[in-house]
Order: C-alpha cells, then sequence, then structure tokens
C-alpha cells in the first residue's frame, strides 16, 4: 500500500513529533503467511498451524523455564502497518469507525497480542500454535497464560 | 526500587544499544492505586472500581464510535518496571524463573493487557472497569473486544 494513499473513510491524526517509549525487537515470527490477505483473522492455538519464533542472542536467557508453561501470550509489532489513522472503513458495511473502536492492524501503537499454546521450546527458539501474523514479524514480548478452558482435562 | 539493585535469583541481560521503534503514549490512565504493591493481581472487569482513561489531544479523533463497543483490550505501559533482567524469583516458591516464563512487569518491553468493560465513552476520556495497574500509567492502545461469555445475556 503507498503510504500516502488515504482510502474511502480514512482520516488522519496529527501524529506527535516525537515518541514516548521505545521498543525492543525481541526476535522474529515466521508464519506460512507472507502476505496480509493470506493472515487468518485470529489465531487458533488448538488447530492452528506450527510456527516458530526465533528469540534474538541478547534475549536467550530470559527463555529459562518456558518449557514449564503450556500456554502463552505473544505480543507483536505488525511494522507494514500505519500508524496516522484517525478513522477507517474496513469492514463490509461501509461505516467508518475511530481506530479505537477498531481492530485493524494501522494503529498509533501498532501492537497486536494473540493466545498460543506452547508446543516446544529449544535453546533459541519457540515453536507455539494460535498465531495470525504475517512470515517475520517482529516479536516484543512472550509471557505465561493461564490454561484456558477449552485445554483443560 | 534502586536501579542498580539486583535482588536474590536475578541475573542480568546485556541490552541493545538502541531501540527498535518508538511508541506514543496516547493517554494517561487513573486508578485508585498509586503504590505497587496495592495494586490486584489482576483486573476485574465485572467488579472492579470504574477507572478514567484521558485520551491525549491528539488522538481524540480516533475514539469515533468507540460508544457502541461493551468490552475492550487496553495495552499499558508500565513505565516504572526495569527491563534489563533475565532472570527473576517473585514467587512465593524461590525458584528462579526466565522473564518469558514470568508475568512479572520487569521485562524487556513493559507491555501489559487488560481485559476491560467499557462503562461510557466521553469528549476526551473513557470509564472502564477491569484495570490493575497504578495511577498513572500511559495508554498505549485501546481495541474492541468481543463480548466475553461471562457478560452475555
Amino acid at each position: 500500500m503507498n503510504e500516502t494513499e488515504i482510502r474511502a473513510g480514512e482520516t488522519l491524526l496529527e501524529m506527535p513529533d516525537s515518541f514516548d517509549a521505545g521498543v525492543y525487537f525481541i526476535g522474529v515470527i515466521h508464519t506460512p503467511w507472507t502476505q496480509r490477505g493470506a493472515c487468518p483473522k485470529q489465531g487458533d492455538p488448538r488447530e492452528g498451524p506450527d510456527c516458530r519464533i526465533d528469540i534474538a542472542d541478547a534475549f536467550l536467557p530470559a527463555l529459562a523455564a518456558l518449557e514449564s508453561q503450556s500456554h502463552g501470550q505473544v505480543l507483536y509489532w505488525m511494522d507494514r502497518a500505519r500508524r496516522d489513522l484517525a478513522t477507517q472503513s474496513p469492514k463490509a458495511d461501509g461505516a467508518t469507525r475511530g481506530t479505537f473502536s477498531l481492530r485493524s492492524p494501522n494503529r498509533p501503537n501498532p501492537i497486536a497480542s494473540s493466545l498460543v499454546t506452547i508446543v516446544s521450546v529449544g535453546a533459541d527458539h519457540v515453536i507455539v500454535r494460535g498465531l495470525d501474523c504475517l512470515d517475520g514479524t517482529p516479536l516484543i514480548d512472550l509471557k505465561p497464560e493461564k490454561c484456558p478452558e477449552w485445554a483443560k482435562d
């Protein structure tokens, strides 16, 4: 998408001149999806494909004991999103809504979270099920999540 | 906490020299809790206290249509956390675990999410139930969430 192109229903925010905090990319997520349109609407932690998250060397010591966890929350950075949209019309109904009333990847801080099943933990990577993002998406956090009701028994 | 003090079980990461992306603080969260120890372990979107989120002027246009949503996901920035811990021992069992196998606020990117009930939406603020963070915590995202099973009927 051309970053300067505005679609129907889109209006722009006046963005601040500077950021308030910085984010480290702590790893890279690998998925089967290389184009936005191919990504599932929501990941499936039960039946979704195994995806590999490669953890950056500097952050490997923080993986200790993760293998004891069955489920996790993955936060990722949607690096291809645009951040300056006040309103959008991504739904089929053609209505225009503010960015905060939509789950569009286009938002001031393009962060998304997925609930995942932790399949295995390697020395430098984690295999999970439940992601829905593009191949190559930067990882920004990984934390344990309580075992969901559907996964019990 | 003294930022240079290391507690039992804590080891440090060698942090990268620079950030990979920047975050905007899009608002300020107001809660009844002014000290870390007073915060609940997890917010309660049913019975928790009403909390006010003031949205920064630049981002107000993105609130449009939020009043049509019953529940939301709030992402916030834990600005008092330290970011350089590889391992920690915050649990009563004294075991040392890697940061990614803990939900401690101390993590490379100190981002947390809460499921909230949207109580009301004003011109420059949102009232929600379900938060667990300190008063004054920076808001980094707000997006709609499907009505949870417990909230139906």
